[in-house]
This record gives structure tokens, sequence and C-alpha cells, in this order.
């Protein structure tokens, strides 16, 4: 999110220096062993100096790295030892809980401090988890610029481009040549830390287009601003959801995007470092409400992480008791053929499996967007075809099995027919139901494994169980 | 992957220009539909004037989503009518199938022609897939030097740096000023189309340094290069897997990267817009494997897909008729019990999402290398002490459940205990098997849903019917 690394050229280089930089990591991209050790001592014998040689100088992202791998007694007293020297941008790269640990070991001002220097998007993230009693009290020791950019960004909602942007760029008037830019760029010392992109806005902040750096460097002295810049960039609106405007960011390939109130008023920029993690935590967030997983972070504890599984747990509780009391409705097939219970769990199982592949599938492509009204037909026709090829080939398959197993061509018959219907019934199932979430609004990766697994269980039992007590003509 | 959108500043703007730029989407994201209608109806009445008027001025990626939307043939219809008009960069947006259809019904010259104007990692995107023969006769037909920048990056193996780099780049050498600099930048007119950064090279091409565009324009003209340059921006070996160097660029948040080859020599530039799609495939990788889906696309036919996900259906009717036979040896007790038959399913069903979700956050945990050997003990005590505590609440539930079903307090105490047993084994196999899987070198997503699956199947069954046998004493 932040300092690329200017820090990095006035690097002390001594013989020793073998944990400077991307040296710190193994083979297999953990935190060297070794390397852990070292700093375990050195916070164990208070041995400060080392820690501002061999600690202090690392990248945010490597200190994230190290603070996850230590324990929170190390983490604790390592940064107090640190002192002024940790750099608080590196809380940006680590997980909620132990981001929050620290800070509310570290002093108020000391936070204030640090949060004065950083990007406002940085100071934000940081800012965000807090107690509004904290929050409230770090903010009055910035200065009033900082604190009122740091405010307006809390004030728009979580999850939005407000909350995300930086509010620090660069702003010149249509009317400026190149030069003239240029020698601002040169004299003003207040620049953000890095950027690609300069915004070109009217006295009243209204954007007016934007130049991308290098369109600059090619462009002569004596060019105005007005005439090589882009009239719209697609800015985005404050309120807009983050997800959005990475979609945004990924039609365009942008790497920044002016942010604009609703009057189109530049308010601050959105940059493509904050995009690539709204999609990583989007990616993140389908794979773990697929798996039945909320939010859980790895720092989480043990009850935490049970009460936050319990609920997915009990809906399935339900639908498992769904399922078994279809099994109870044929309590007389059983009783009569045993086999019917040793087989049953395939012919579900099965159906499940194939579910899930094509909920998979339909899930994915309706996140990415790839799946709408257009060629919905197509798709659903091609998964029933799907669920119609193997269904027909694991039919035969299990019936085969299941015939020469039992020694009966009936429950050979039985068997392959309910597989068939099955794995059809788990095709549809697969792609209707996160399509009609979707339809309504509700989160298709959410809820959809619940659904499927009901429909396959219920169709999987009550098809092979009923063909059995029809075929024999059990009552 | 290109074109920001130069081509926007000459867009024309007629009264009826309604469908230019975002314009071309409905709210849900999807191609609005009267667009379509309209684009269906100058494709069949060949009105090349309307396509080259509302379609080829699209942004790639639009045209990519409107390549997507419409079918086969008014796809090839439409490309043809366009002909020079079509911007082959709408390519590099659209799904594998669709891509090699286009391309197939094109001449190999407009395909040369579009490709020489393109940057080089855009080319060698649609050309890689190509087979050997039309690759070769499109090279055949560019320029020497082109030909030899992409030969260059085809040659380095697919999923690599050097497959993904851009060749165009801006180099200078480190004696020169940010004025020369400048200057250069203003008269060379073989510029990249875009770039944030440059780099200093040594006469044979090794990299000294990097600057990213706002340095230089922050810098006065009279500074030399060599003393704002950054010694080391992460360079990228060419032959590094994309999926690495997409975590190189995650961890110091870069927006480009040098490549070097083995001697150190700069040979292309990597950009955050390749990784971004990088990532992105890398998560959907993770989400299709967990859910038993190969490499689809939504174009592919149906019997593509039956015949990509058979294998993983072939491997689960191994474990599902796995199962089935250890219900096989307790035959008796559910001739006696008719109510074991019943309740078993919810035994191993429990287990097996339980186990699941405990896979799931172990699985993404090891793709973003947030869990390791540092933390992976702590992490095992958690997920056993969440076994214990859900298996604890959800074997005194459904005991209270089944032995009120049932009337039998022996059944709801069997039943209890089983599922207690069984929530422990799931989350042992949840973490240890895809720690196990990642220690050998094999891919956690890919297999280890299977073997979770046949741990708290079978130790669900084997339990609930074992501890039934057991119990009530049957032989």
């Amino acid at each position: 999110m932040s300092n690329t690394g200017d820090d990095m050229d006035t690097r002390v280089l001594e013989a020793d220096d073998a944990y400077d930089g991307a040296d710190i990591y193994a083979e297999d991209g953990s935190v060297r062993s070794d390397y852990l050790m070292h700093v375990g001592a050195a916070i164990a014998d208070r041995d400060v100096l080392y820690l501002r040689q061999h600690v202090a100088r690392l990248h945010a992202s490597e200190m994230g790295d190290l603070l996850e791998a230590i324990n929170p007694e190390q983490r604790r007293a390592m940064v107090s030892l640190l002192g002024d020297a940790f750099d608080l941008s590196a809380l940006t790269e680590v997980d909620e809980a132990i981001r929050m640990d620290i800070v509310e070991h570290l002093p108020n001002e000391q936070i204030a401090a640090a949060l004065g220097e950083m990007d406002s998007d940085d100071a934000v993230y940081i800012l965000e988890d807090m107690d509004q009693e904290d929050q409230e009290a770090i903010l009055a020791k910035l200065p009033f610029t900082e604190r009122v950019r740091l405010r307006r960004s809390l004030d728009y909602p979580e999850s939005t481009a407000g909350r995300r942007m930086q509010t620090e760029f660069v702003a010149v008037p249509p009317f400026w040549t190149v030069g003239q830019t240029i020698d601002y760029m040169r004299e003003d010392t207040e620049l953000p830390e890095s950027f690609t992109q300069i915004f070109v806005i009217d006295p009243t902040f209204r954007l007016l287009g934007t130049i991308d750096l290098d369109r600059i460097l090619r462009t002569k002295r004596s060019v105005k601003i007005e005439s090589i810049m882009r009239e719209t960039n697609h800015p985005v609106p404050a309120e807009m959801d983050q997800e959005e405007a990475a979609q945004v960011f990924e039609q365009y390939n942008l790497l920044s995007a002016a942010v604009v109130d609703e009057n189109q008023r530049l308010v601050g920029v959105l940059t493509i470092d904050d995009v690539v993690d709204v999609i990583q935590e989007e990616a993140e967030e389908d794979i773990m409400r697929l798996g039945g997983v909320g939010d859980e972070e790895l720092s989480d504890s043990v009850l935490d992480t049970s009460r936050s599984r319990v609920v997915w747990l009990m809906v399935n509780l339900f639908t498992a008791m769904l399922a078994a009391s279809v099994i109870g409705l044929f309590d007389k097939a059983i009783e009569h053929i045993v086999a019917l219970a040793v087989l049953m769990p395939i012919v579900a199982g099965m159906g499940g499996n194939a579910g899930s592949q094509t909920m998979t599938v339909t899930v994915r492509a309706l996140a990415t967007r790839d799946l709408d009204i257009h060629n919905a037909f197509r798709v659903i026709r091609r998964e029933a075809g799907v669920g119609l090829i193997n269904g027909a080939l694991f039919g035969l398959l299990i019936g085969l099995a299941a015939g020469t197993w039992f020694q009966s061509a009936d429950i050979g018959g039985i068997i392959a027919t309910a597989m068939l219907i099955n794995m059809i019934a788990a095709a549809l199932a697969g792609i209707f139901i996160p399509l009609l979430l979707d339809k309504f609004g509700a989160d298709p990766a959410v809820s959809s494994a619940v659904f499927v697994t009901t429909v396959t269980d219920v169709t999987g039992f009550f098809a092979f169980l009923g063909l059995a007590t029809w075929w024999f003509g059990i009552h």
C-alpha cells in the first residue's frame, strides 16, 4: 500500500547483513527460522541496536510477515523496543486481530505521529477498525488538514471507493502548460509519495480530465494541459462499492482513477494496489463462502471460530434431517432389502458431487459476470446435457457394479435409473439455484451449496428407495 | 491489456450516439439487449457504416463483452464486416474458444498487421494458443525486429514472466541527465504505448536500476539519472513462474517490474495489469479445483465439459463405494434396527460439512502463504478444539432429536457419540490432508476434498453402526 522502497536506497551494507531485503524468506516463502531465532534472541535481550539494524529496515510487507510469524508477547515487545523506528504501515499487511492488538498497545501519540506521515488510504485502513473513542482521540492529535482528510474518507461507508481512496493527489488547471506543470512538481514539497497520473480541475475542484505521467514527459513544454488531457478516464463516484470500482479498473486496465463526489468534484484517487487487494478479498470471500466459512481469520480464537461455523452446520443439520426423513418413508423397503441401505449413499453422494461441479462453475461465472441473460439459456442446456451424459455413464457403471455385488439385476437396474435421475436433478439444481439466488439479490456463493445438496440428497434417496419400493411391490 | 483509451479522444459525438462507452451495459453489468438488437440488425443488413460508428470504437474490453454476447455466426460476420477496423486486442478479453474461432476465420495478413501494432504481451497472448504452423506463417509476415521480439517471449515456457512480459520499454544510460532523458522521450516515436517506469542499463543491457516517472518529473533537469535511480526494484527472472512473479508484485506493491535474463540483462517489463489477470486466474483455479472442476470455460461444448468432469466423479464413485462397503459390514445391525439406516447419513454428512469448512480455510491459507511451519501447530490445535466444541454441540442436538424421534435413549446416545467422533475426525482430516498434500508437492486444492470426504464418510458410518452393533450386541 505504500513506500515501495525509497528507504532502501540508504540501506547500510554490512558484512553480516544477510537478513536484509528478500533474504528473510526461506524457499517455501515462509520467514526463515534462523532469522526468527535471531530476532527472538534480540527481543529477549532487549537488543535495540540489532532490531533497528535488522528489523526496522524491512519493507512494510516483510515486517508484516515477521509480525505474523512471531508470538503475541514477542510482537508487543518488539514494537515497543523499536519505538519510533517501527513503521506503522506494516499494520496494513497483517491480520485484523494482530493489527488491533498492536494498536491497543501503542500510545495514541505515536499512532497519530505515524498516521500523519502515511498516505491517507493506509491511515484510514488502520483507523477504521478502531473503536470510536480511540479513533477520535487519535484524530484530535493530528493537524487540521490531515484530520479533515481522514474524516472525509471515514465518513464514506465501509467498502466504498471513498473509504479506500487516497486523498493526496496532484491537480492542475487546464490553462497551464506542460512546462508550468513540470516546474510545479519540481518545487512543490507536498506531493503524494508516488503517483502515475495527474488531474485537471476547474476552480471549484470539478474534474475536467486526467493525464498519465508518460504523456506529460513526451510532450513539449509549451503545450497546454487542456490539449493533452483525456476528458474522461472513468471517474469513480465516492459512494461506489469497492467491488464495482474494481470491475471498472479491470475493464479498462486502469492504474488509478479519480474519485469524485456527487457534484463531480475531485475528492481523491483510487489506485491499483488497493484494487488488487479488493479483487483478492472478493475471490477469497467466494472460496470461503462456497466452503461454508464466514469472514474468519487464521488468528481467530477457538471459540470465535466454532461460533462462526455453527450457523452453517446448523442449516446443514436441518437439511440432513430432511433427507433422513425421506429415508424414513421407506423403512419397510430397507427392512426387506438391506442392500438398499448400503447403496443409497452412493446415489445421493454422486449427485452431490455432480451438483457442486455445476454450482461452482455457475457461481464463479456469475461473480465474474461471464454468465448473464444472453448466454444463460445456452449454459442451462449445456449443463442439462452434461447431466444426461454423465448420469447415463455413471448409472451404467454403478448398475453393473451393484448388480454384480448383490447378484441382482433388479437392484442394478434400479440404482442405474436412480443415478441417472439424480445426476440430471443435480445439473439442474446446480445451475438454477445460483441463478435464482442471484436474480433475487442474494449472494449465490453463500447459500447455493445447502440448497443443491438438499435437492441431490432428497432426490437421490427418493428416486432410489421409491423405485425399489415400487419395483419390488413393498408395502 | 492495452490502449486505455487514446482513441476515445477522437470519438465522434452524435445525437443518437447513446451506445458509446460504458453505455453498452445494462445495470446488472450485461450488455444491453437493445444495443445487441441494433448490432444484430446491422450485421444482418451488412450495415458496415453503423458497425464502424457504433461498434469499432468500443474499448477492447467492451468489444470483448460484445463478442461473448452474440452468437458464433454473428461474431464471424461482424469481424469480417469490420475488416481492418476490428481491433484485435479485443481478443485478449474473450474466452479461448472464441478467440481461436475468430482467429481461424481471419486472414493471416490481417492478423500479422494487427499484431505488429499491438503491445508485444497482447500479441503473444493471441499467438500462443495457435498451432505451430499458423504461428509461423503469421510471424513470417512481421518485420524482423517485431518477429525477434515475439519469438523471444514465445520461447519462454507458458506461465512464466518471460511469456507474459512486454518487450517494449524505455531504457537510458546512467550518465544521462534528467533533462536529456525528458528530451529523448519527447523526440522518440518508438516509445511503448504507456509506461510508468524507465530503466537504467549499461551498454550490454545489464539492468542497473529503475526510476518511477513521478521521480523524473520532480527532479531538476541537470541531475544525473544514476543519482536518482533505485538500485534494485525486484527484477523478475524471465523463467520465474507467473504466480511467483505476482507474489513479488503483491509483496512490494509494484506497478511494473523489470524482467531479466540469466545474465541480468533487461529483456522486458511485466506490468500490473497482467499480474491482476494472473492473480484472478489463480484464485479462479482454486475455486474450480475445490469444486471438482478443471480448466473449463463457459463456451466449452457439452462433450468437452462432461469429459473434463468425469475424472473427478470417477474418483468419487470409488470412495462412495468404499463408504458403502463399510455400511455393508453392518448389514445385520441395519436389518435389526432400520432407524440406523435412516440416521447414518446425518452423521456422515455433518462430518463432511465440518471437514470441508476446515479444509477450505487450510487450502486458502496455504495458497496465500498465511499458513506455514511457524503457525501450523497453533492452527492444528485450534481446529481440533473447534471440532471438539462443535462435535459436542451437534452431538447433543442430534442425540436429543434422534432419541425423541425413535423414542430410544440408546439410539440418542449412540448417535451423539458417533457425531462427536466424526466431527473431531473431520477437523483433523480437514487440516492434515491439505498440509500433507502440500508437503509432498501436490496441489491441496485439487484432491483434498476427496480424501476428506472419504475420511468423514468412513468414520461416520463406522463409528455410528459400529457403536450400535456393540451396544445392542448384534452378531
